[in-house]
C-alpha cells in the first residue's frame, strides 16, 4: 500500500502543513467517500462542517477556511493540488495502443498525420485528411472525405459521416454520431420524402462532445458547433443548428433545427429547443426548459414554456399555493353570494343604469339579478 | 473555383430568368449562409424581407414573390432546383466500399442478395437473410436469423439482436440498436426478474430509424413499426408497442411499453408516452408533451399532463398572468372582508335560517360571522 | 406448423383443463395479437372481458376468473407457463459465436476466465481481467484495467472506458457507454477546462444496463451502480452518482452529477434529476419529474417541478379548471365591484380609522376609496 506523510504531500502539492507534518496518509477520496487513513478535500469554506462527521484524517483545503480540528495542508488550488495525490495514489491507466493498428481499414486516398494513434478496427474512407497527433478509437468509422484537427481525440466506436470536419484540440466521446441525415421530409401523396441531405457538420477547436451525442448534417450548408463549446451525452442537435462559442450543453437537451445560439450560452439538463429558435449570447436555460421563442441575451429562461426566471419563480410560488386559493376562492364566491343577499334584503335603492362612469355589472355577473328575482 | 451564369443555372433547373442572365455565380447557400457571388433559394414569399440583407447576388424562388431587387430564377420547385445546385457546386462523395468487404465476419449460414455492400468489421450472424441491394455500414452487427429487405441501407455501428426483420427501403442510422430486452421486470423476494424477451422487432418497408436511437423486442411477439414511419435521433420505443403508418417521431421521444398508434401520428421532440396508451390517427402531440391516457384521433395535444390544444392554451394564458392575478385575489379578498366590515357596521337585518331557495353561505365562510362577533 | 393439443399443453405446463382437450393450437400470442388457432393468456381477471373479441381459441389463465366461453388451461404462474409455449412455437435462435474469435483483438497481458465468448471485432486492452462465462459482444471495447466478474454479458458494440469494474450476472445492452469523461469545467480567462476525470464506473452484481445508456466516470472516485438495479435504454447517470440497489431507472432519465439515491428507487420515464441530490429509499418518481432537492424515503413524487403526489394531483385538478376560474374571478372581481358601487348609493357611514381588530382595506384595495371619488 502506497503511503505518504502530510509533510511529503505539502511539499508535493507546494502547501502549507497545519497540523502533523509525520501523519501517514494512504489513499484520497472525497468527503462523502473517504475513511481513515484518507486526506480529503474542502473547496469551499461550507463545507467544513461536513469534515466533522468524515473519517479521513487530514484535509487538503484554502486558506480562507473555518477552524478545523484535522490535519490541514492549505494550497490555492485546491482541485489541481488533489488531483495530484490522486494520482498518486490511483495511477491513471496508459492507452493500449499506440501507432496504427494493422487491425484497422484505412482508405489508401486518407492523408494521416504524424504521431496519430488509429486503434483497431477503426475504418478511415477514402479522402479522410487527419492532422498530427490524431487519436481515432476503437471501432470508429471516420467516413470520406471527413477532416480532423490536430490533436483531436475520437473515442471508442464513433461515427463521422462523410465530411465532417472536427477542429484541434476535441474530444469525441464513445458513440457519439456526427453528420447523419436531418430529419426534414415533404409530404407527397402519402408519402414522406426524405429532404436534401447535401451539408455536413462543422466542429471548431477545442469543443467536446459527450458519449451517444447525435449532431445531424445541414440540409444545403453546415451545421456549426463553435469553438470551445462542450456538449455533455446523449445531446440531440438537429440539422442547420449554428452552436455559438463557448457553449455548455448538458445532456440530454434537443434542439431542434435551424437555431442559433450566441457565445457562452448554458442549456442544463433535458432543455428542449423547437426550431428556427435564436437564443442570444451569455443567456442559461434551465433543467427540463422548453423554449419555443427567440431569447435574449444574457437572460435566465425556467420552466416549459419556458419564462425568464423572475416571472416564473412568482408563477411557481402562486402554483405552490394553488389549491389552498382554490378553497379561498370558493370561499370567496360564497361571501360574495351571501353579501349580495344581505344587500338584497336591505332593499338597496337601484343604480340608476349607466349612472356611473365605471361598467355595471356585466350580464355574466348574475347572481344579484337572480337573486333578486328569487326573492 | 466552379462558376454558372444565371442563364445557364435556368437551363440546369429548367426556370426563368428574371434580370441579369449573364452574372456569374459560384455558390448556392441558404439566405442566412450566403456570401457575394452566391444564388441563395426563397421557397416563401414571408422570406423576401430577408433577402434584402443577404449578400447573395440572386435568387432561386416561386412565381408569387413580393418585388425583388437580386436577379431571380423563378421555378416551381425551389427546394429540387436549389439542391441540383448545390450538389453541382459541392458534390457529394462517394460511397468508399463496394461489394462485401473481406473484413466483414459473415456467418456461411447466412444468404446474401444480389448485389449488397458490406462494410469493414460487419458481422453477418447464423441465418442472416438480406435482399438484394442491401447496404450494411461498418461495424453493424446483424444478429442470428435477422431478415433485411432489398434496398435497405444499415449505416455504420448499428445493432439488431436476433430475429430483428426490417423492409425494404428503409435507412437506420449510425449507432441504433434494435432488439434489446425490454424493460419489463417481475419482483420476488426483493430482486428483479426479467420477464420474458421472445419477441422480435418488425419494421415495415420505407422506414427511417435515427442515429442512437433504441427500439426493444417484444414480451412475446413483436414490437412493430408501421411502414413509412419516420424515426429521428435518441428515441426511445419500447417493448409491444406498435406503431402504425407514416409517423413522423421527432427526437428524444420515449414510448414506454404495449402502445399503439394510428397512421399519420406526429410527436413532436421528446415527448413522452406512459404504457398501454392508445393515440388514434393523425394526432399531433406538441414537444415536451407527456401522454398517460388514451388519444382519440385526428386531435392536437400539448403540454405535460398533456391536454387539447385549445384547453391548454387557454390554461397556459392563464398561467401567464397567475402571479398578477395572484395580487388580485388578495385585494379581492381584503374587499370582500371590507365590505363585511361595512355590511356590519349598518346592522343589517340578519337573514332568516333557510329564508331562501339560495345556499346559506357555509360554515368555512365563516368571515361575515366572526367579525360580527368581534364587533 | 407445429401443433399441440390443449391436452398435451396441460402437460408441458402443469396445468388444468376446462374445455376440449383435443384441441389443437398452432401458436401462442397476446389478447391483442392472437389469432385464430392461437392459445393466448390472461394474467388477470380484469382483462377476461377482453378474451370475448379476441379469436385464440384457447387461453392460458389463473385459477381465479371470470366465467369464459374459451378452452382453459388454468396454471399457477401465468407468464411462465405461456413462455414455455411461444419458446416451443417460436424458439429462440441461439448465439452464433463460441469461444473467443480469432477476429477479436485482445491484449496479452488480459486475463480471460474459463468459457468465456469474444465475438468478432471486440477490443480488450490491457491488464483486463474477464471472469468466467463472461460473453463480450461484437465490436465491444473493454478499455485497459477493466475487470467484469463471472456470467455477465457485454452485447454488442458497448464502450468500457478504462477501469471500469462491472460485477457478476450483470447485462450490458448494446451501445452503452460506461466510464466516459463527466461534464465538469472550471472557467478560466473565457474557455472551459474540463475538470479531474480521475475516477471510474463501478457497477455491482445483477445490474441491467440499457442500449445506448451512458454512465460517466467519477471527478476523483467512482460513479457507483448499486446491485440489483436495472437501468433502461438511452438513461444518462453523470459522474460521481451512487444508485443504490434494485433501483428501477426507465428510459431516458437523466441524473446530474454527485446524485444519491437509496434502495429500492423507482424512476418513470424521462425524469431529470439535478446535482447534488439525495432520493431516499423506495421513492418512486413519476414520469417527466423534475427534482431539484432532497426527496425523502418513501414518497411518491410527480411533475416538474416535483411535488409530493398528493399535492401535485390537487394542483393538477385546479389547473385543469383555471381557465374557468379565469372567468370567475372576473365575474368575481365585476360583483365586489358592484357591491361597491351600491354600498356608497346607501350611504354607509364611514367606519372609523382602525375602530376594528381586523387589518383595514389596505392602500392597493382603492377600488371602494375611488368609486367613491367618482361618485
Amino acid at each position: 500500500m502506497k503511503s505518504l506523510t502530510i509533510n511529503q504531500i505539502a511539499a508535493v502539492v507546494s502547501g502549507t502543513v497545519i497540523g502533523d507534518g509525520n501523519l501517514a496518509i494512504t489513499g484520497a477520496a472525497p468527503i462523502r467517500d473517504a475513511g481513515a487513513g484518507d486526506i480529503t478535500l474542502a473547496d469551499d469554506p461550507r463545507y467544513a462542517s461536513k469534515l466533522t462527521d468524515c473519517p479521513a484524517v487530514a484535509v487538503i483545503r484554502p486558506l480562507e477556511f473555518p477552524a478545523c480540528d484535522k490535519t490541514c495542508v492549505v494550497v490555492s488550488d485546491v482541485h489541481a493540488a488533489f488531483a495530484k495525490l490522486v494520482k498518486f495514489f490511483d495511477p491513471p491507466v496508459r492507452d493500449t495502443f499506440r501507432g496504427i493498428s494493422p487491425h484497422a481499414s484505412i482508405s489508401v486516398t486518407a492523408r494521416i498525420g504524424r504521431d496519430c494513434v488509429i486503434e483497431p478496427f477503426a475504418v478511415i474512407g477514402d479522402h479522410v485528411e487527419l492532422g498530427d497527433h490524431v487519436h481515432v478509437g476503437a471501432g470508429s468509422v471516420i467516413e470520406s472525405a471527413c477532416r480532423i484537427g490536430d490533436r483531436t481525440r475520437i473515442f471508442a466506436r464513433c461515427v463521422l459521416y462523410a465530411k465532417t470536419e472536427v477542429g484541434c484540440d476535441c474530444r469525441i466521446h464513445a458513440g457519439a454520431v456526427l453528420g447523419a441525415d436531418g430529419f426534414g421530409y415533404n409530404t407527397r401523396e402519402g408519402r414522406h420524402e426524405l429532404s436534401a441531405q447535401l451539408g455536413n457538420v462543422v466542429i471548431g477547436d477545442d469543443v467536446e462532445i459527450g458519449a451517444n451525442s447525435t449532431i445531424d448534417r445541414g440540409t444545403y450548408n453546415a451545421t456549426v458547433i463553435g469553438s470551445g463549446t462542450k456538449i455533455d451525452n446523449l445531446v440531440m442537435i438537429a440539422h442547420n443548428n449554428r452552436l455559438g462559442k463557448h457553449n455548455l450543453i448538458c445532456s440530454q437537451v434537443g434542439i431542434a433545427g435551424s437555431c442559433r445560439t450566441g457565445d457562452y450560452v448554458v442549456m442544463a439538463g433535458q432543455v428542449g429547443i423547437g426550431d428556427h429558435v435564436d437564443i442570444g449570447a451569455q443567456t442559461t436555460l434551465a433543467a427540463q426548459c422548453g423554449v419555443m421563442n427567440h431569447i435574449p441575451a444574457k437572460s435566465v429562461y425556467v420552466g416549459s414554456p419556458a419564462l425568464p426566471i423572475k416571472e416564473q419563480l412568482k408563477n411557481w410560488a402562486v402554483l405552490g399555493k394553488i389549491s389552498e386559493w382554490y378553497q379561498k376562492w370558493k370561499d370567496m364566491l360564497r361571501r360574495i353570494e351571501h353579501i349580495e343577499r344581505i344587500l338584497h334584503q336591505v332593499e338597496v335603492p337601484e343604480a340608476p343604469a349607466n349612472s356611473s362612469t365605471r361598467p355595471a355589472a356585466p350580464a355574466t355577473s348574475s347572481s344579484v339579478e337572480s337573486s333578486r328575482r328569487v326573492a
